[in-house]
């Protein structure tokens, strides 16, 4: 056996059923396993950013691993900005690169890089695989790094000599790591400030944003009269009718003062403090009020749905009931396109189960109140602030759900970083309904020059924050890698778009002039 | 001044004068630097790969950097591909990366990362700016950095209250670093070497490979029966008729070997030995045939042009005209679709004086044969193997020679990894025409898996080499970054496209079915 099938077969017996690949001729060997191997679906993007965001999705929606194929050290350099947004949604990845066989490094050749280099500012685990016998046991250690709480970037580089050589041996994963209890003394602490009466939120992140972790803060919630608070940088949220009522930190500066003005208290499950994204001249970084007390119930990598269940347990009394958001869905829009239009129409028209993949940015800050008493669904965000997720993200979340509606919001800046991904939504068939937020601009950052106190950008600053001049044909990229697409005047034509959209067989595209 | 401004001031002043650009919040404050400073031109990209790839094509065309402005850890990320290119194509450029304000990060915002980790792999010169009266001397160090033999990539990371901050200076270039001289004892062993009247061949790179360099190269070659040879990777090559005949390695390992076969000695002139991209099981990895005596000229770094020109001086008879290309275009082709034929059609339509940048990868092998005989032009290739240059590098050849005509030939597997380059042709109306050769493959991919002795590929072998299904319609893409575009089914039709395209007054598309 050689070292790319014990490599395989190893992580395939780990529960690495799914790749996400771009490979070259230096990974041949693991593509000629693969293709001997069907218990692995591979899914190919057509650059590398697609193939890592993808990787997160996936990751985000079935809280365990895909697999990564990439080509060298540029190859992994192209994934890395997604990588760094997978690094902050702390999700399970095991990359595999590989690397010119051991005995052709000392060449020099043209595509020699420090593979490890590259891969170190995001990998928490790293390693370059020694020989053929050893392969398989790395990889049995990437999948358990990777899956080791709160979820980890797994690297492993495989030299070609290493993957093609005899001896490959397949390896079996003992146990995975268990993930650390949150400290008692915490728990109580948390407890004491729940019961002082004074008004405090319950910060959640990672996987107390949905499912049993997401069920017990609500019913702590309710008991206490704590508010539920997301990041602003979402991985994951469980939401709709039904649902405990959790309030996203908003973006921009002052909203998110006053928004979290009212809490003498704030405690943090798996979540950092909140603070901006970017530091202003002379303004606050820290968004939390002056005083307000702030607690970890369970820090980053401590089990903080059992935290959060141990917490409840402790509490009297525990109401049978959460309060939850209720059913209510806004009446269809019709007429000239708003943006709270656009909202609405998303609110009106969701489908039950979807997953909702937003970078929207400036033009869908109305979304999450619009789909408030929308069917259950989940909200998956950009974590890292590095624009070009959503459409990949979409790609690993449909993969990973294929029963499930994907509903993919994202600016046009944004999705011409790695617009790609349409492609292989086409060629997997993926149900992704994409709407593009054609603005033309970077809005964002014209609001941050004036924002940051240098006055109002000239001719030459607006060049670099406006991407019409030409206008970008969103149905024509679209159409050009094989998603049907269609623009929308109207919003009774967006809505029927939508609606057209959620019940296709594949994917679809709608461009949204703004 | 703001730091920010001594930074684009001091850039200016050492002759930086075109900055390609993706920035964020974080470089606003230089953004509106740049907003005063029209000496500076700045060229927006929707994608850091066309970024970095531009700066690479702009310094081969006119030897000095330009300039990037990327945002944070994942916008330099995304541009690091292009400049593994960049470092093999061993050019200057001056990086600069924003990075959050220096008490900000503390609070480990979304954005935060490792982006001195992230620059190092690629930047032979890096600094972290630490404070708004140095940043303008760290600007000057970084174009010295960048100007120093034989070209280099320098990241100069500036925190936003860096940028912000009153009390910047404006720094002046007190020279640049001199190219140290190749060493005698190395140029006396080769003339011997060259009277030896053993089969010699001379590998040039870097600047041997045009201006005076390559006449200095041609006249010893014509005096001493030498054959000069470029490796496969070319950053720059001069070309044509009239030009001295340069022979390029081959990709494919046995016509290389071949082709090499019959050298007895081999002169590197800041080039390495021959090696294959890649090891191949049971293969050799280097190019040379046993007992060839290979000896340094000149190392990377070291002055080959004036070694080559000391060289010439001590060699008798010293010829007036060495053996140059004849003038010698082919016939225009009709008919079907062919390889050769589309090699022929460009070689009977090359305007004079053009520049052809080429990843046409497989479909595009017999190019260089066809236009031998054409009018002077220069031949970029990609240096890396990182393939997604072409496009970019054909954007920032076209800004740094508005008045030449550019021809980007692209595989469509290439071309996909960076395709947003279009959109900058259509907004800065840059002349060039990008042939796409639409084989629907990562056909070197397929070639290299039979090759590397794993068989045939199967279907899921071929699932990721494929990247029909669907069909990427380019005519379609283009146009939707505002690109005029067509696809031909015929060779006059080709032929006329391209003389079409050679001139209009802008970019334009061609995407030829294969």
């Amino acid at each position: 056996m050689t070292g790319a099938e014990s490599l395989v077969r190893s992580l395939i017996a780990g529960g690495v059923d799914t790749c996400f690949t771009n490979p070259g001729t230096s990974e041949i060997h693991i593509v000629a396993a693969l293709d001997q191997l069907p218990e692995m679906r591979c899914v190919l993007g057509l650059f590398e950013g697609v193939v890592t965001g993808a990787a997160d999705g996936y990751a985000r929606m079935v809280d365990k691993p895909a697999c990564t194929l990439l080509h060298l050290g540029p190859g992994l350099a192209n994934g890395l900005a997604n990588l760094h947004n997978a690094s902050r949604a702390q999700v399970p990845i095991v990359n595999v690169v590989g690397q010119h066989a051991t005995y052709h490094l000392q060449y020099d050749a043209p595509l020699t890089s420090d593979i490890e280099g590259i891969a170190r500012p995001y990998s928490k685990w790293l390693r370059t695989s020694q020989s053929s016998s050893e392969v398989g046991v790395d990889a049995v250690r990437a999948m358990v790094a990777a899956r080791s709480a709160p979820g980890q970037i797994a690297t492993l580089i495989v030299p070609a000599d290493v993957a093609w050589s005899e001896g490959g041996r397949v390896a079996a994963v003992a146990g995975w790591a268990k993930t650390p209890s949150a400290r008692e003394a915490n728990i109580e602490r948390v407890a004491e400030m729940l019961r002082s009466g004074l008004r405090t939120a319950i910060l959640l992140s990672g996987k107390a944003l949905y499912g049993k972790g997401l069920a017990a803060a609500g019913r702590v919630a309710a008991a206490t009269g704590a508010q539920l608070l997301a990041p602003y940088p979402i991985s994951r949220l469980e939401r709709g009718a039904g649902m405990p009522q959790v309030e996203r930190i908003q973006y921009v500066l002052e909203p998110a003062l006053e928004q979290l003005e009212e809490f003498r208290q704030m405690i943090l499950v798996g979540a950092q403090a909140p603070v901006t994204y970017f530091a202003y001249p002379g303004k606050e970084s820290v968004l939390t009020p002056a005083g307000c007390d702030i607690h970890t119930l369970a820090s980053v990598g401590e089990d903080g749905v059992g935290a959060l269940e141990v917490l409840e347990a402790g509490l009297k009394p525990v109401p049978t009931q959460p309060e939850i958001e209720r059913v209510e869905r806004p009446r269809e829009p019709s007429g000239a396109i708003t943006l709270s239009g656009l909202a609405t129409a998303v609110g009106a028209t969701l489908p039950e189960n979807a997953i909702v993949v937003d970078e929207s940015m400036t033009s869908g800050r109305g979304m999450m109140a619009a789909t408030r008493g929308a069917p259950p669904h989940d909200w998956l965000g950009n974590t890292g602030g590095s624009i070009g997720i959503a459409l990949p993200l979409a790609v690993g979340a449909a993969v990973a759900c294929p029963e499930r509606r994907v509903l993919c919001l994202s600016a046009d800046g944004s999705g011409m970083y790695t617009l790609q991904a349409l492609w292989t939504m086409a060629r997997e068939g993926l149900k992704v309904t994409t709407v593009i937020f054609a603005n033309r601009d970077y809005a964002v950052l014209k609001r941050e020059f004036s924002y940051l106190g240098v006055g109002d950008p000239g001719r030459r600053a607006l060049d670099m924050f406006e991407i019409g001049c030409p206008d970008l044909d969103w149905v024509r990229l679209a159409k050009g890698m094989g998603v049907p697409a269609r623009r929308v005047d109207s919003l009774e034509g967006f809505v029927g778009a939508l609606r057209e959209g959620f019940e296709s067989q594949g994917p679809s595209l709608i461009e949204v002039p703004l």
